[in-house]
């Protein structure tokens, strides 16, 4: 269970996308000569996403590797703040993000699962760690999810921090309601 | 078990494509600047939906979101009926479909896995949820199938449906009839 | 435990494809609205057919759905026989075959998974079933696999099949010599 | 556990690719008639390879298929020696391989898992199978990853391989001081 203080300070969820928007897979090939990538996400993970919605949660991805895949399904997700650097140098990226979003280091919740993240991990207030990440990321997280990256984890970790503020049935009726469930 | 009584009201089976049909992952990349967008499709999904030919009982397909791959698989799937609605707003879909079939929501089941099917599972006569759905839509389901959505799910529901309906070996033989297994 | 004197019988090993080359997933979708459809296949499962050079056993595949990957993967595996039905009418198509290779269908194997399979598995001497196979597929097989389609299903037939012939060891000391295996 | 006196003669670790790099699936199809072939590969199996620079390990790719996937993915990991063998021949590749760095054969590890990396793995001084690796390739290996190839088995070769030497502690700190992790 989150803790009910430091889930109602969140103001930005910053997710990692190899291994927490997928389950680290890169599909890489080539057809007629020409690079093919593609990367695998988790419909779910993107209905969590939508349900942040309306609660003055922000959402941003960080990524150590360069992929048109991550800039399409951010682009889908309507994620407007999606950084990729090469070098996989996370800290300044999102110091970088939360100067722009005017949100102090401890009102950033992370998700994480590989080494890369452990420097930003270590600043944030409120570090998640999917189920498959590696032991150093853990060993740092407030949270670990259940599911794994690419397979519900961003949904558990969506669905856990808003229960953990008591908004989840509210963000889930909004949801309905938008939808045609507000008279069942 | 499926209820015999609710099973033999059935005259239209509702599938939802990401996380039935597939097991919500959607594949996105880019190979020349051009987007691709993949689905993962089950094929014995496919020889289940085969089966309901002859039945009377006919197939139709709402999603939620808006692809290419959906309506390549359904169209190979020689299934006509296929919303697919951006915003997810599954009820006037599903009720314009059952206006112009000509059946009530009490003969629809609904085959679905996440909130957005929310709605229209509290309408039908027959709300079906597949192994991976989320919490809500299990509570509200008459039937929760042991296989995961793009692993055999559809294939199930449609096998218990026709079980219940005392129709599953009928089918059967007259799909064996045709491939020549009618002298074995 | 196959029988051997059914698996010394053995001189042509037909394959479906969904569900025994694969784990019945297909990847369908579009880029510039051209149709792109990919199958997963196996690598160790290449080596499985490898293994049945210079045993004198055939290998031929029969797909009840036509797609360009089969033939693709057909090639590259060097198998000559590829029949791709898209009514699934398997029985006509394994006849043309035998008469073709001259073959007897006691002297046949079959691997299957669905009931497209049935009729063909009624027929032959050595009818096999994956893992992930229908239950009426599974009652006519004389062997099951304990592992699924497209994750060595095929390899652990094969590796069965040259066992009970008690060729496996001599087949595997051919495939090593070949490869500089020889002297070590 | 390696055996430390073992690990600390490596000075080159080659992989296999199919089932080590990948969980052996090759995802084939086509486009307007062009072939495309993927292969899945593992992001933190990129970040294990990584943690080998500044170690004094090389690292080369030695796959008995050929395929353009490989070669894509070895270019982003910075692999330069990279050799595609289309007749599985890989003594004779890794030989050369040797010669051009000037080390020994028990100065080699190599992760394989199929019978096609049996000579090789009997020549080298650290054989290390994948948990998928056929049962010939699990006899003559030193260690048995835990992690399926394509699935972290490279990323815990290298851990292993790093601990055993004890060298992974430093290797962490080298990478995270680089991606702004020194003053955490």
């Amino acid at each position: 269970m989150l803790d009910p203080r430091v889930a109602r300070r969140v103001r930005l969820l910053v997710l990692d996308v190899d291994g927490v928007l997928t389950d680290n897979g890169v599909y890489i090939g080539a057809s007629q000569g020409e690079r093919i990538e593609l990367k695998r996400f988790d419909i779910q993970d993107g209905l969590g996403l939508a349900l942040l919605r309306g609660t003055g949660i922000g959402v941003a991805i960080v990524s150590g590797r360069v992929s048109e895949a991550t800039a399409l399904r951010a682009a889908e997700l309507r994620i407007e703040d999606v950084v990729q650097d090469g070098g996989a140098r996370k800290v300044p990226a999102v110091a970088a993000l939360i100067e722009k979003r005017g949100v102090a280091w401890d009102e950033v919740a992370f998700v994480g699962d590989d080494l890369a993240d452990v420097p930003v991990m270590r600043r944030v207030g409120l570090p998640i760690a999917v189920a498959n990440a590696v032991d150093e990321v853990k060993a740092i997280a407030a949270y670990v999810t259940e599911a794994g990256g690419g397979r519900g984890a961003v949904r558990e970790a969506v669905t856990a921090l808003l229960r953990a503020r008591d908004e989840y049935e509210a963000a889930v009726d909004r949801y309905l309601a938008e939808r045609g469930g507000h008279d069942a």
